[in-house]
């Protein structure tokens, strides 16, 4: 954490507000005193958690103005129905209250169980705590990183910087989740922090670019959340614009950078993984098709089984492609493990087994599939279905 | 079995090849020496085992006339490039010799392992001590039943019987597999016979229709096998015309009797499986969206693993119906776990928790979802998802 690079402009807190049956720091608030421009992307489930719906509402009127965002963890706020969405409304009002901005400056989040009274008062009363308690110190930002979090093993923080001239603008993220594997949760939440100066329109158009290769390549369990957030607010406090000179290809490579390190941080962090499979399809007709073909893989039960015992079984790889609804000749597909080839068209090939067990018992490793001669291709980050990952999801509230 | 109602005009018989490991019987025939109509139905998959490819190039040459089936279990003589092919046609061309037919007459099935070299000498040796052994007594019907197990558990057979006038038809169903649950094999084999007289055509139409709600309303862990194959015989041999008054009528009933016995047979054996859930999706605008629907609830690795916990978690469904690509209102989403609602127009409901986790504990329940007011359903047979499942899917060849 020593390396953080801490952009200006943000203050950050959290405290206890009691949601979270272990009792620790479950209410996270961080703010641009100054305020920011931001962009945010949400999940695309059609059921969509109350806060959801109201970032979503206050970016609008706001037109891309916020003030701060307030976390909780312990509660998704979900399939609550309206009670829910007056608690989600409160909790903005009150922060509104503190920070002395209008209520639509505020974007809430939550994660956590699905179904269940959001415990409203529990919030409000702890919410002058955790804005109290703000500062710009990575100890206050290791703190934010450790109140969202639910089921994670491990904090998740990244960070960026590069110079314009002789200024220099810094880039931070925190994240929590795993995909899309979190029991009753299931949520992935994202905030990014950077003190670039850019519009509300630029800053949405550079999220949606480094969110495509990072954030929605990879996958756990192919079970998307009703609370998926990743918001970006830029403070401008580092002096520089995105149009100046060289910035915006900086500011665009670090986002990625700082996006794709917290995207691999989620799924080694996914419940019950042994193991990270970076899955590649190339030579397909179109990068659409190589999508399809790779999700269809990368969620096929008997291949995350295969992979869970590092056993180089290729044809459950060839099967998942051919019901992929992706029309493909299977006679040209050909299976790499590693820089092994194991597959040739759609056929066996000689291979050392043993070389391919040892390559998947590695944490992480790369699979690819060539699908023919098309320029279509796809790289999507999963991982394996272990017995863990089911004894968790199964054990949860019974 | 001393229920069995045996159609006439049928043999079978089987014998140990020496392709199982376990040194079990391995190979089966079933005949119909004076020759039946027929008609199949094989994997959607675009990949295909070569004797799929031969059993419907057959069936074609033959306008669904055939003589007999030939079924290996232990290598499923897929992936196995030109050589697989030209093994499971001297397989075929083997038993016409012994039959006296042309070899088109035979349709040839295999399960087990994909990719592996098929033991084409082992098949032909042991061919003629499964063809001389045939007959029609309950002992040998066994026999043909565990011959063409994998990991099955338990051998799946059902019958079912009516009379036309004096006459009596009688209808056999045997199958293998868990849906598309298998390790390496992965594979559904379901062979039918009966004795009515019916042209091919009428045959066909009389499977389609029956297999769409039951083997096509199974799912396991939504892997579609490279084998899958239902095959129905008809010899002719009760004297009974399908177009005789009141027989085709009984007839479809019987089909679809024996179709759902072995369907649900089979997901009750799914590997790790602990509890069968029939699962309902109604109110959608057609019946393709409650599929679709079904589809995603039926798959979803958290919706299983709930499942294997008896865990009554409703929002779990509701996210999978949510991210289904059906266009649903969550507001009008009704969840009932056995008789009792769960979930109310997308919200919480007070339901008794533990009568929940009861009902869930059974061996077989149902669970209900309404997602509005169309007319549109769908039901599928589904099971959980258990640490078994992954553990026989993991260790499979490591």
């Amino acid at each position: 954490m020593s390396d953080l690079h801490v952009p200006q402009g943000f203050v950050f807190g959290a405290t206890k507000a009691g949601i979270k049956a272990s009792g620790g720091l479950d209410l996270a608030v961080a703010e641009a005193p100054l305020g920011a421009n931001a962009a945010a992307l949400f999940t695309r489930n059609r059921v969509v958690a109350a806060p959801v719906s109201i970032g979503k509402q206050h970016l609008k009127q706001t037109h891309g103005r916020i003030r701060a965002v307030v976390v909780n963890a312990g509660n998704a706020n979900c399939a609550t129905g309206p009670i829910g969405f007056v608690a989600a409304q409160a909790v903005c009002r009150k922060a509104a209250l503190l920070l002395q901005v209008r209520e639509e400056f505020i974007v809430p989040s939550s994660t956590g169980i699905i179904g269940v009274p959001f415990p409203v008062e529990k919030v409000i009363a702890a919410l002058p705590n955790a804005v109290d308690g703000q500062t710009s110190s990575e100890n206050s930002i290791q703190s934010f990183a450790r109140a969202i979090m639910t089921t994670d093993k491990a904090m998740k923080v990244a960070s960026a910087e590069f110079s314009v001239g002789t200024k220099t603008v810094r880039m931070l993220g925190v994240a929590k989740g795993s995909g899309m594997i979190h029991p009753n949760l299931a949520t992935m939440l994202v905030y990014l922090f950077t003190d670039i100066e850019a519009s509300p329109k630029d800053l949405k158009s550079l999220l949606k670019a480094a969110c495509d290769p990072t954030f929605n390549s990879i996958t756990v369990d192919g079970d998307t959340s009703t609370n998926d957030t990743v918001l970006l607010m830029a403070s401008g406090q580092s002096g520089v614009k995105l149009k100046s000179r060289g910035a915006e290809k900086q500011f665009a490579k670090a986002l990625i950078e700082v996006c794709a390190s917290l995207a691999e941080k989620i799924v080694m962090d996914g419940e019950g993984v042994k193991h990270v499979v970076n899955l590649k399809v190339e030579g397909a007709s179109n990068n659409k098709a190589a999508d399809q073909i790779a999700r269809t893989i990368a969620h096929s039960m008997l291949v995350k089984t295969a992979w869970a015992g590092a056993d180089p079984n290729w044809g459950r790889i060839l099967a998942a492609v051919g019901r992929s609804g992706v029309p493909v000749d299977p006679h040209t597909v050909d299976v790499y493990i590693g820089t092994q080839q194991v597959c040739r068209g759609g056929g066996s090939v000689k291979f050392d087994e043993a070389a391919a067990h040892a390559c998947m018992s590695e944490p992480k490793y790369d699979i690819r599939v060539k699908v023919g001669d098309g320029r279509g291709w796809a790289n999507l980050l999963s991982c394996d279905l272990t017995s863990e990952y089911v004894r968790i999801n199964a054990d949860y509230s019974t």
